[in-house]
């Protein structure tokens, strides 16, 4: 897999740090600002969404008297849905979050072939599903429904571009509020777009 | 924490091999019974349901060049939900899954504080919840509603038994059928109770 960066996925969310011009997210990744909100809506009753634990292949596990069993040898496997699932007002919801520090577009190569059937299939269920893609440099966060993904998704392979412009997600998505508990407060969106 | 017959739940879970008497499950292990379930469902369209990753905590890495990323040192983590989720029918659905070789009951040490309350919010939420518990010597595969298992685990704290006798579990829940294609067709049961 050819990342646009050079980076692997996981380095990509690491925090910009000096870079940042805003105080807004004090240096935290996606990641880690996603997983709070999400434990605050899980303590406020508001929601019930977990970030699935990354896939690991295990291979050689010790056992040690009198302690806890100990991995030796094991490799990341690429996950075949999305990162976070969970329940909100009754409705299925499902996505995946991506961090870029590209400034004017967001590389598909961040998104896998396998993850795109996932939410075409989630679509198709009647779940919510869809993308959460930060800006980094312009410290701008974007929820982007999935059904608008997989148009640019499609034309990548009729010789489009492969990777969707900045302004394009501006236009195709809503910008996330930054709250001091709800770090990305996506559920504001949900609220506003499917009910 | 004290598993009643000494093994890990993970042992707990491998097949019972020649005590079977039944042909039924070939020695495949409820897990592996889910599984397959599941891949079926998801290639016919039925329902998007994925078991989730182990979690571990993940504490020392080697990039070697030119290969992939080696674990050297990790370690198991609580699961602080349950290992299945996703949609059918457009309702979020969430289950465990629990195979026991006792005969008379199913010990409540299988559970987990944790996940009693993560099943009781996603009740409250609307979702679909309940657990799938196999008597491995009776080769029976029972569909818990989660609804009916809560006054098992509050009693256990009032004087209570520790455990649900299989009778009670007969009573409680439905005998899921067993098929060649959906070898644990939990999908039947939720059509009857829920639809």
């Amino acid at each position: 897999m050819n990342y646009p960066n050079g980076k692997k996925p996981s380095q990509q969310l690491k925090k910009v740090g000096s870079s940042r011009t805003s105080f807004s997210n004090r240096g935290m990744t996606l990641e880690e600002d996603i997983n709070e909100t999400n434990l605050f809506y899980l303590h406020s009753n508001k929601a019930i969404i977990h970030k699935k634990p990354t896939p690991v292949q295990i291979v050689k596990v010790d056992y040690p008297k009198r302690s806890a069993a100990v991995i030796k040898e094991g490799y990341f496997k690429q996950a075949s849905t999305t990162d976070y699932n969970g329940i909100y007002r009754e409705r299925y919801i499902d996505f995946e979050a991506k961090e870029t520090k590209n400034k004017t577009s967001f590389p598909l190569a961040n998104i896998h072939e396998h993850q795109i059937s996932h939410m075409l299939s989630i679509c198709n269920h009647g779940g919510i599903c869809f993308m959460i893609i930060r800006f980094a440099v312009h410290d701008e966060t974007f929820f982007v429904p999935a059904v608008k993904l997989f148009p640019y998704w499609e034309s990548q392979y009729n010789g489009g571009k492969k990777s969707i412009p900045y302004n394009k997600i501006k236009e195709a998505g809503e910008l996330i509020p930054f709250k001091y508990q709800a770090r990305v407060d996506y559920l504001t969106i949900i609220d506003q777009l499917y009910f």
